[in-house]
């Protein structure tokens, strides 16, 4: 997607590490107009898709997710973050490993919010190793829901998360995807 | 706002100690056609204000916001929680106690995206003892941006927070002002 490519380059910073800092307009600032016109986009994808129900995970992921429901016109869900393992039996839960703290959280969501007839698309703002949409769909499929596929804003394709998830037979669609970044800040797309 | 009034009656629940648990359309499962409405109505009484910057603290407060901003056509800014008060000199903090929790989490947001010149409008789910609301003020007050005013989705007029933030000279507009809850599951609203 054009638009949110050349935000990336306008706006993004390369640190090191291969991390992309893009607090500016999709994380902790956030442009609803770029969500918006990324919903739409998604919604484009997904047209034939019957999706019901919108699945993300706190924090980032959820105003992206808040203004793809207004355009999908369905319920948007967010999956929480949890230190604890000890939750209650109302929840489903999954382990996520995260590169970026090197801790892993326990995530969770009320089961009365995913459901059997439920037609999940998961959004996220990221995917690179793929820890964060691997625990979603494990939700997703703890749930008897079925999973329509997901939507990321940023792949970064030169980490392994969206090839193995393509490869194990569901739909990823990522509306910038980028192959490299350089030590001189250089952002490649693929 | 009689719509939001309407479905906390019908998605609502009362539980014991003053909790009014409304997970089912406005937080950990949002409905953003519902949220596009309040925003409507923000906008209306936040007409003439000005506000070109939203705020709001992770993580139920984003998914309101990030609609809002679509509708106010400004970029939205969430505060963060931290558990650690070891963080960068490039954030304005702040102290929130949470009596949910009873936790105190420092709560930051980045210095460049709260600046002078900033027209800041806070908007969260619920205002109770008012902890949180101002916090999220004292963060604006740091960054020397001027405060137009909050916007809350549902109001405990029975605890403090609202009045005493008020007499302080802030315009607080809250779509819905629950008077009092009852044992029985009832609600009466302002």
């Amino acid at each position: 997607m054009k638009r949110l490519e050349e935000r990336i380059l306008a706006d993004g910073e390369v640190l090191a590490g291969g991390i992309l800092k893009v607090g500016k307009f999709l994380n902790q600032q956030m442009d609803p107009q770029l969500f918006y016109e990324m919903a739409q986009e998604w919604k484009r994808l997904y047209a034939d898709a019957g999706v019901n129900k919108i699945l993300t995970i706190e924090a980032s992921g959820i105003g992206i997710a808040a203004i793809a429901g207004l355009v999908f016109e369905c319920p948007v869900v967010f999956a929480k973050k949890s230190k604890s393992k000890n939750v209650s039996g109302e929840v489903y839960t999954t382990q996520v490993f995260s590169f970026t703290h090197g801790t892993t959280n326990t995530v969770l969501v009320s089961r009365a919010y995913l459901q059997p007839g439920d037609r999940v698309l998961i959004l996220d703002d990221f995917l690179a190793n793929g820890a964060a949409l691997e625990g979603l769909m494990d939700l997703v499929r703890q749930s008897g829901a079925e999973l329509v596929g997901a939507g990321i804003a940023i792949e970064k394709t030169f980490q392994p998360g969206g090839e193995r998830i393509r490869a194990s037979g569901v739909r990823v669609e990522s509306l910038a995807r980028i192959a490299e970044m350089g030590d001189d800040g250089s952002i490649r797309f693929a």
